[in-house]
């Protein structure tokens, strides 16, 4: 432990271009636990970061995750399970006592401590409070009477809030003469008698300034606060807007009860921004930790949804099977038309669940982005009509054929986008997450439309008569 | 100026729930700039943070861009410009003389004025670089020769870096002494003779410690280093797995160079996931700022290729064409069992691609995983099977029908599966990027063996015979 730092982290046991620990690493792991030493397990694991213990308990087998965290119990501190994927954490808790699990969750930030106890289902919940020190029980229990994912849930109300009226110097006394203070600290937020926020103070100006100036004058008075109750999607999109290290959280009266840091946010951008990718797929979360029961029920009942709308596609080209048994080559022809309005139809959706999910579609912006994608349906409609069109003429020798698929491409591409932009944006209006239940009726939309509007344009111009 | 804070940041300008810029306050400004009058426009915008005035550039119509610009010059500083969508303030900075632009650029931070400058053409950036001091010139030719997309680019040059022997107060007289320093900061780098990074300190930790004792007491020597040529991605991934602040950057020698802060990886979190979410619908950027013709040309070159697979499909279909003749059903049932198995490939892939970004998916559990999403689909496949066989079945009394359906279906989500998982952990293995190119080979795979499969099962069991 004397040698010098090594320049990159762990490197022995990470692989050195993307920090992800070796295959090798993890079968010495596994070949120990199989040998039952549980020496060699504790030394090969006791150098990792927490990070990366908690990167272990995740990768290794579902099978091993028990006698691993017996063989290293001691290595799995509260630092460790606050960065467990919350599934695997479960898991692991579930071992537990409710004395072990308050021990751990006393170690912990208020809003790591809440993460582990609001998973757990009423009765442990209740027997692990009942085992913790009355003032980290109450700090724990107002965070989870506020909503889940709201700004209370996540902030921690370790702060360092002083008066307008001290200076510089007083500043630095009382934070080296009070043991009980916060160590880890951002930003100093200045109060008023009322304990409201007038200013906040970052670090690197109070140790710029000479002791005798006053906050007052260092303070910035202009501060985004943050209302408990804010969802915490909505605390991530501030934290990025006005590129926020920390932030004081107020309550109804605008009194200041927490701060967020921005660590805990980055977690939130990456999940909010995840979640939207997998909803839109009908994924559910998404976890490749979730346990695998769940996971099929979610996919599932997402599959069903789109067989009922399959079926109501199917049942448009029922309505034509007279014309497709005289002239089978309309069957072939058509999955073409309403897969290419499915693929433009998502192209459009993926770009609108972005924009408004980020705050960059807004109700300014509507009626001037929905011109937009009909325009760009309209270019890629008329580019895909032509280029198929002239493709079905040239191969089957048969104009009529060609102008007929070439029309239909141009109409369900417009069909696309017009869907791909309204839908969102209704059912963003309606406060339903457009990332969940968009897919399904553009889909829908493209592949009526698609059918129909081929089959249709075929039989009334007499093509398959 | 005098009036106390409002706890809410700019109410009347902002929409309360979701902090975008109001539609009335937006035609406020319109109607102003209708009017030619500068003055009101300047008075409207005035009190708006610089992220906000930069909302409000990129929320307002393209034709009152210049004219709004012309209005509030001297608002528009750098703190607006670096929030600025980049084709935006492409669109502004065009309009600039070489040395407005270099004047802006040195009143940014370095990584931001590497961004404004990296994005104009070589002629452009030659003018603004002569423009420009010496010395800034030096840090932004530095920066712009590291990879795009490098810590290099993103990093800040203005570092605190002070010797291991110094005291803490010793380094708050010289914080305090030397007006050139970085004002902005959240810890201050220990470095070796050699300018080597050999610990951190956290501000928070200085501020409550005694003056007497030296850093080396305080400071953490497990500290994670950027090598300066890593990519942004990762660097991202860093700061969120070890829940970093800042971190030094080194150069290939160890020596630190600069250092990056989370703001500026917030924005890169944000947008690489939004980068998935596009490029697996084959939307680009998904900009909606980008010019028309540009996003035209992306999304068209994506249809195109699926066009093509579209076509391969239908060529499957064209096998069975004397089959469809003679028993037109297969045509209105065919498109459900090709559409289900999409729908369950885009699933998987949509969690596979998210777990390889996030480094959840690795070498250590990619057969586990293959295990778990083959077991997942084999239980949709029966289930969706059991479902559209027996109603098959029974609408059209057509037991055979119903069998034949069933296998098919229960056949294409063993392929969605497969494909949904070995698609895009192949390309991670090629190093091409998964979201970009997975989606057209998991769709060729599902409706090929979606067509193949029922059809084929048809004809082989006489169904159409």
């Amino acid at each position: 432990m004397v040698a010098a730092p090594d320049p990159v982290r762990n490197s022995q046991e990470l692989d050195e271009e993307d920090n992800t620990l070796r295959p090798s690493f993890l079968r010495k792991v596994t070949e120990a636990l199989d040998a039952e030493d549980q020496e060699t397990v504790y030394n090969l694991v006791e150098p990792l970061h927490p990070a990366d213990i908690a990167d272990l308990i995740e990768l290794i087998g579902h099978e091993y995750r028990a006698p691993l965290a017996r063989a290293i119990t001691d290595l799995l501190g509260s630092d460790v399970l606050a960065e467990l994927n919350d599934w695997v954490r479960d898991d692991l808790v579930d071992e537990l006592e409710p004395d072990e699990v308050a021990d751990l969750a006393e170690q912990m930030e208020t809003d790591d401590a809440v993460a582990l106890i609001e998973d757990l289902d009423e009765e442990d919940q209740a027997a692990v409070l009942a085992e913790m020190e009355p003032e980290d029980r109450a700090a724990i229990e107002s965070a989870l009477s506020y909503p889940e994912e709201s700004a209370g849930r996540l902030m921690s109300r370790d702060v360092i809030a002083v008066p307008e009226h001290l200076t510089v110097g007083a500043l630095i006394d009382y934070l080296r003469s009070d043991d009980e203070l916060a160590t880890e600290f951002w930003e100093v937020f200045v109060v008023d008698v009322k304990h409201r926020p007038v200013g906040t103070c970052q670090l690197s100006w109070i140790l710029r300034t000479p002791r005798e100036v006053a906050l007052a004058d260092v303070m910035k008075r202009d501060q985004t606060l943050i209302p408990v109750t804010m969802d915490q999607e909505e605390v991530a999109l501030r934290f990025q807007k006005y590129a926020l290290i920390s932030a004081a959280v107020v309550d109804g009266s605008g009194r200041l009860v927490g701060q967020i840091t921005v660590d805990d946010v980055v977690h939130i951008i990456q999940e909010e921004a995840s979640e939207d990718i997998l909803r839109l797929s009908g994924a559910g979360d998404g976890d490749i930790n979730e346990p695998i029961a769940l996971t099929v029920r979610t996919r599932l009942s997402w599959l069903v949804v789109n067989l009922g709308t399959a079926i109501i596609a199917a049942s448009v080209v029922g309505l034509f099977q007279g014309a497709i048994a005289r002239f089978a080559l309309l069957a072939v022809l058509m999955p073409i038309v309403s897969g290419m309005g499915g693929n433009a139809g998502t192209q459009t959706l993926a770009v609108v669940v972005r924009a408004i999910a980020t705050n960059q579609l807004t109700s300014s912006n509507t009626v001037r982005m929905i011109l937009r994608e009909l325009r760009i349906a309209l270019a890629n409609g008329l580019s895909l009509g032509v280029l198929i069109g002239v493709g079905t003429t040239l191969i089957f020798g048969n104009p009529h054929l060609g102008a007929v698929i070439a029309a239909a491409m141009v109409i369900n591409n417009l069909v696309a986008g017009l869907a791909g932009i309204l839908v969102p944006v209704t059912l963003d209006r309606l406060r339903v997450d457009p990332a969940v239940s968009s897919a399904v009726f553009v889909t829908m939309a493209t592949d009526v439309m698609g059918f129909f509007s081929f089959l249709g344009l075929a039989v009334i111009t007499g093509l398959a008569a």
